[in-house]
């Protein structure tokens, strides 16, 4: 493993850091709290207990910090201390940029391709994905076992997990005069923006004749229900188990909290929170947070 | 395009459909309502508000509108506006019969089926889709990445979305003197009936000893399971990521909205209607409506 | 079919079981109750209303019944019954043994195995499933169209649903100071342990840094999500649509309920029971009943 030292990290840190200790330490992992060993980049996580007795029985010869505890902090010189604002956001970047290896690979010689797709460069495509007539952007990655029906755009740097279908028709019905179900007609297709990431054994509806969108930054879970013609806006995170209706539409910055279920045609403003498990029947204004079955404004 | 007029559509209208403008009009398209341009047949939504507003507004030389609205509506010689009871119905027939290609292009080289399978002609099965020991009916689409276990069997004119499974052991255990769980043998069968269609990523188990049988007509949404043994009556809708439990029998013409989730040996009637993510611990007559979490019949 | 004689089934009957009849009657064959015939082994579900009125009129020659029932039914000189304590348990047995066939047949040759995989021999793996740089125990069995990611290992004597993927990466994401997401690294890995069933379109997600691990002999249904770093506990059941958020432990013998949903972080003891829909927000000692939305604890 390849030694880091200070100056491999730099980048990654706060202009206004703080090192207290020995600057000269190196580390050459990272792991998980309970494997953490005498060469691993360690971090506090600012929602841990006791700070200091982490600190003080980590093997870690580098460790992230959160600034405000600095003083609570007595000198450590067998470590390397570093101070700054969101240790786990400066960790994350650090084990991102050093730790993981992308895998462009380019398209598995297993999966599928449909002739007319369109294909950008530097991306992979897993074993035994479906692509239909679509088109995929660059460094963007499927994994196996998708199915994306036709006319599903997927733009740059999106993530779609395993086993994940995108495009296949909507719930959309008329009963006749039997009883029976005739089939509204599903023509629309989906468009998923850059940096989108979304998990798999998710569904994605197209749209009925428009769209579906999922708008740039947004991140879905594992076995996300997605109907026809919803838009999801940019940086918005709905988790796992959630349930999103025919032509919902959902703003910027709101977090939809897993086993969630959307009634069909409700619009949710930007910044909104909805708690885990809420059925929420009506529409929701910017800015607030709605809990409950039925899901009410939270006081 | 092909240019299509009156004619063309008149066997999808009303014997008493009425036609106000100029008969002479043709269509090439059809469009999402943002879309509309003047080659596109054009619909007015029975629950949109505004109608008049809407018509006026439309670039589409021929709209289908409902009846009971037609004496608010003035002349417009520019256009062809065409009354009749159900324009949502009448237009997804229209689209459905000359806008929708069918796609029975057989069996994909990239399908696994089992020697013993018994496959109809006229029938569509999609790349990576696993058929085991079944029968396929004539004109049905499994879509791909879709995995049958032995066992099942597929009616006329059925559609089965992406990556559902249908046949997978159902979840019976008992504790033993251990407390550890010994199973129970799954060795029945599944039944799907003509003119079924299922979702994406949706399980049906098989039955232990009997069937699992979803009748004639009835529609699963997405992300739904279908435990052992559970019969689904005619004409039937069971929304996204809803959860029924085994041996629960659901009779014709109900619809189950989505999330909800339902106790095992639970006897559901028909024309029966279960509201969003409600959570039903008990039998329902017929032609009742039931709602909350334990449901509750709406009074 | 073969004949099977009393002889043939004693291994699996009590010790202290009592026959009554005629002890020479065969069976060839097991049946859902509607299809039982002349050569069926039959039981008496302990849950039947009218038990003497099912074993008057059951066809079969070899019928297994609860002991607490014995002196309730009058001798049949032409059937043999065979009292044991739980006539479901003894059947499972038998039927387990006697009429399910293993189906140990290797990787199948659609299956993709990634080099460095360590796969036992006696095992099944099936078409279109992808393995990556796992460990398979022996006596496992994967059936088709699964995804494995890299750093998932199997125990012994596992069954893997369709469909199911296994080890892709959390749902973990760290605002910025643009509201933008940046995802936390995924590196950990997924631990199976002995005897576990999960069932077909459910996702086990891998550990952030840590492992996620599913103990031995736990049950997982179909449509389940268990998010990064859960531990589930040995001989749980986590049954279908629940969803199991991050870093959650789950202790031993306890029964999750369908479609429940449970906070992340939460603590969850030994034989503890969670109801159906039930929404978890706080943990739950041992031995304690927990339903509801919010749940709260039984009385």
């Amino acid at each position: 493993m390849k030694k880091l030292y200070l100056k491999d990290i730099q980048p990654f840190l706060d202009k206004n850091f703080v090192l207290v200790g020995n600057e000269n330490f190196y580390f050459t992992n990272i792991q998980a709290a309970e494997n953490v060993n005498k060469e691993t980049l360690d971090w506090v996580n600012p929602i841990k207990n006791n700070k200091l007795h982490y600190i003080l029985n980590s093997p870690a010869p580098v460790i992230l910090c959160e600034k405000n505890i600095q003083d609570t902090i007595p000198v450590q010189t067998n470590k390397c201390l570093i101070f700054v604002e969101n240790p786990k956001m400066t960790f994350l970047r650090i084990a991102n940029k050093l730790f993981l290896k992308s895998s462009f690979d380019g398209i598995n010689k297993l999966a599928v391709i449909h002739c007319e797709a369109e294909i950008a460069t530097n991306i992979h495509i897993g074993p035994n994905t479906y692509v239909g007539k679509c088109k995929i952007g660059a460094g963007s990655v499927i994994h196996g076992n998708c199915y994306l029906y036709d006319n599903v755009t997927v733009g740059e740097n999106v993530v779609i997990h395993a086993n994940t279908v995108i495009g296949a028709d909507g719930f959309g019905y008329q009963r006749n005069e039997d009883g029976s179900f005739e089939k509204f007609p599903h023509i629309g297709g989906v468009i998923i923006e850059d940096d989108v990431e979304i998990g798999a054994n998710t569904c994605i509806d197209r749209g009925a004749l428009g769209n579906t969108i999922i708008k740039k930054g947004a991140k879905i879970d594992n076995l996300v229900h997605i109907a026809h013609n919803v838009v999801i806006g940019r940086n918005t995170a709905v988790i796992a188990n959630t349930m999103i209706g025919g032509s919902v539409t959902v703003g910027e910055n709101t977090w939809i909290a897993p086993s969630a279920s959307i009634r069909d045609q409700v619009k949710i403003g930007n910044n909104v929170t909805i708690g885990m498990s809420s059925l929420v029947t009506k529409s929701i204004p910017d800015d607030e947070v709605w809990i409950g079955s039925p899901a009410k404004k939270l006081r």
